[in-house]
């Protein structure tokens, strides 16, 4: 199977997280709201087989800002720790990583660095939609 | 719906977590398993509606014990920091509100204490599950 012929991966990304700076006291939009933005501007044919959906609180506040990367029958993953000015690529990098592999478990070796260091939680795939 | 008629939600135990302990280094078995071991000892009436599935590894060692509370379309929450001679009723107090909320968002205020505090990430189901 080719990764053409593999279902989309959704990018959930936190729009609520706060950076451990100073959003938290300012009218600044938060930085889960600018990574967000960030995803988006990069241009479409760089983010093929990934959905971007904005949501509102991934419960990760501790380790912000926080992604979740999941599809139908795969494994889910948490990255957290992410910065909207240094992230951007390594998120999307293992986001395709994730949609190319058929149970969204990409190679440990071929993940970003970051990514690695930076993973949260990840979740199986429930015995039924296997 | 009464909760006898939404499905079940699946409550995996990571069986590879050390505590920050001693079993790191010792021949005992790790405390995920014993945390697995502990959860399937409680009797079944007692954890209805809950289906228990021991899996190596939810990547969030840092925090160890870890759970995941899922089912198909609803929330997904990852729990840590749990000890297995401490919490597993607020687990499986967690799990079983989980099961009752069609959307799998438990109410703040009936969240066990611990879990409120250590819930380490959620994730939205996926739109097209829906």
């Amino acid at each position: 199977m080719t990764a053409s012929q593999i279902g989309e991966t959704t990018l959930f990304v936190c729009t609520t997280c706060r950076t451990q700076l100073a959003d938290a006291a300012s009218d600044q939009p938060r930085a889960g709201a600018r990574l967000l933005a960030a995803i988006e501007t990069v241009p479409t044919e760089q983010r093929v087989g990934v959905a971007v959906v904005g949501v509102e609180c991934l419960s990760n506040c501790n380790r912000s800002c926080t992604v979740a990367v999941t599809a139908p029958g795969k494994w889910t993953y948490v990255l957290g720790a992410l910065d909207p000015d240094l992230h951007v690529a390594d998120v999307l990098t293992f986001a395709q990583l994730h949609q190319r592999h058929e149970a969204g478990l990409p190679a440990w070796r071929e993940r970003p660095e970051y990514i690695r260091k930076n993973t949260v939680a990840r979740v199986p795939t429930l015995p039924a939609q296997r």
